[in-house]
């Protein structure tokens, strides 16, 4: 029993809705830049999640109508110009970490992403499960705008599978926004809702999962982040492994009684 | 030669046209359910297809205005409840092992998918080449309802590669119903039709399919569904050996004096 | 220091436009048939292409309304009937080395595609990084009408990755045309634009790639063409890599030192 409920991060925050973890930036006067201490705060949070027996999901909201401006110019990129190769990969791997410990989390991920979300922003919207926009929400891979190539935190990899490969080459060739209007057309974003609304519709698409079989939810995000590079018969049988897992939890009993019951499953995450 | 013309399977319905074969599922009053019997009936018929000589297309349509509810309830997921890991691990294997003999079929698969489709209905659709559907046609990867992970005889791996990882990823874990409207313009179907024109439609695509070089078909089949896992690199020189062998069939030759006579070539498939 | 500036091919046009090299097929009166000679030598060219360093992007247009009508069936069909294995091999790992070649160019590649765009032709705008088209562009992977499978040059491999497995597999079984509005939508063309417009608006967009930081530019197109066979964690890594090397460029120093001056920067690809 791991319990992060009471979870009081120095560099974002962090609120408690039922068992979803609400996660926004903390600086919404800047739009939210990300700082080196933000970054780690942020990889180690998702880091401890795995353990975690009263968060069952997770939405990262925005703040201030802006979800996140990317590493802050002053305080990252500044530091960075000049550092020797150690250093320069200490810092990449630290970002690259965030994004691995968001996909290894065990908990959905929703994004609630209104106006600003660039760069390393971008960034956690691509490297969540699900991402609701507003009409207003710009998103760019801008990484080319400051002399970087796309190949940031994994967007060479992960962009293209959710957008495909044309798209996504236009994106971080080019570093231009993708409005919302595209990004729910090419699949980035599930759902374009108003402003108004964006969080808690967020907030409610967690609940509904944290009330489902959340063991299983972890085993469907694992299998989800880690089949794209085995063939399909190896994909096949790993399934055939995984489901065979699930079909051992009370969740798969409960749910076959509520069944012949003629009731609503009450699933419980065991 | 194998013949399979004269099939007459127990557990679903069998019945050709020209070369292609019509496959239905038989229990239309309760929505197609499948059971352990006819699971088992579909892989190793499938598995056969590879031998067959006199089938060139196979058809998998809607019967009673449905495709196919899925695993039943009664019939299977009953008895999984309490089974050990061996028995489950025994079923689901058998499940993926359907999904492996229609990819390694050798034949297009075209599904005609009127209705509902949920469940293992919705694997059988997925994993078919092409897929038509009627503006009624409610495709669910319900799995989560009854407490299991998304990761079923494939899901995880082949549905983000039809429709990509976002989509794919809010209908794992929602397990909520895609309409016919999403499903085409997400690439899941290939055509929306009318109930009326749908299974004839189906069978005249795969009728021209069959018409055509079905030898060269099957290796845009085997090279579909195994280049995902291969580098860009490897995929072109797999490609560049799997042509080569096609230029020496009776097929390429016919197209070629067909063309210089300037009249329509007639495939045989050697 | 290669230049290749003065590049006088035999079997195509090249122009420069800037550091913008322009290719066009050089037969407009047959649609811009391919031969074994224009093959090889679009092959040795895009080779070469990694070294040159007065060429920082490509644009490969269109020629008298059309882009390519693909292998011409006199001079490339013909003499292929009756070849031997080797023989046959000797010309799909030619055809096969051009796309690699226009992987590992180094340079973005924009095609500019008007018209007919069929067989290999289809093939080349493929293997381009940004497609533009316009409303009568008609692209065909028609290889299955001259009784051939649809996996030519890597098409199955690259065709899913861009525009999904099911509409993929669509074009790729049946040999036809898909319109521009469904390239569009499938995420196939970046653009649509009138006819008028294509090759300036194709060479505009290579123009803002080639005053970008080149250096970096390379490095996307790296990764972006040899992430799919990567596990997502192999991919954060090789990306956290990529990233810091670029972090060590002169190009991200100048974006940093022009963003504090409230400049724009300039830069130079190193």
């Amino acid at each position: 029993m791991t319990s992060m409920a009471e979870l009081a991060p120095e560099h974002f925050i962090w609120e408690m809705r039922g068992t979803v973890a609400v996660i926004r930036l903390n600086r919404p006067e800047r739009k939210n830049p990300l700082t080196f201490e933000s970054y780690a705060e942020l990889r180690n949070t998702f880091r401890d999640l795995v353990y975690a027996t009263d968060v069952s999901a997770v939405v990262f909201t925005s703040n201030g109508e802006n979800f996140c401006s990317g590493g802050d110019v002053h305080e990252i990129i500044g530091p960075l110009v000049g550092r020797d190769m150690k250093g320069l990969l200490e810092f990449t791997r630290m970002t690259g970490d965030l994004v691995k410990a968001m996909l290894n989390c065990g908990k959905p991920i929703i994004t609630a992403i209104d106006g600003i979300c660039v760069g390393a922003g971008a960034i956690i919207a691509m490297s969540s499960d699900i991402r609701f926009a507003t009409p207003r929400t710009s998103t760019a891979f801008l990484f080319t705008r400051v002399g970087l190539a796309g190949c940031d935190m994994g967007a060479c990899a992960m962009l293209p599978r959710i957008i495909g490969q044309g798209r996504a080459a236009d994106l971080l060739y080019s570093g231009r926004s993708m409005s919302a209007e595209e990004g729910l057309q090419w699949g980035f974003y599930n759902r374009v809702v108003e402003p108004e609304s964006l969080e808690e519709d967020a907030i409610a698409y967690a609940t509904r999962l944290a009330q489902g079989p959340t063991f299983a939810h972890s085993i469907t995000k694992t299998q989800l982040n880690q089949e794209w590079s085995m063939s399909l018969e190896q994909a096949i049988e790993s399934e055939a492994q995984a489901q065979a897992i699930c079909m051992q939890t009370n969740d798969f009993a409960r749910a076959y009684h509520a069944f012949v019951a003629k009731q609503k499953p009450e699933f419980k995450g065991d």
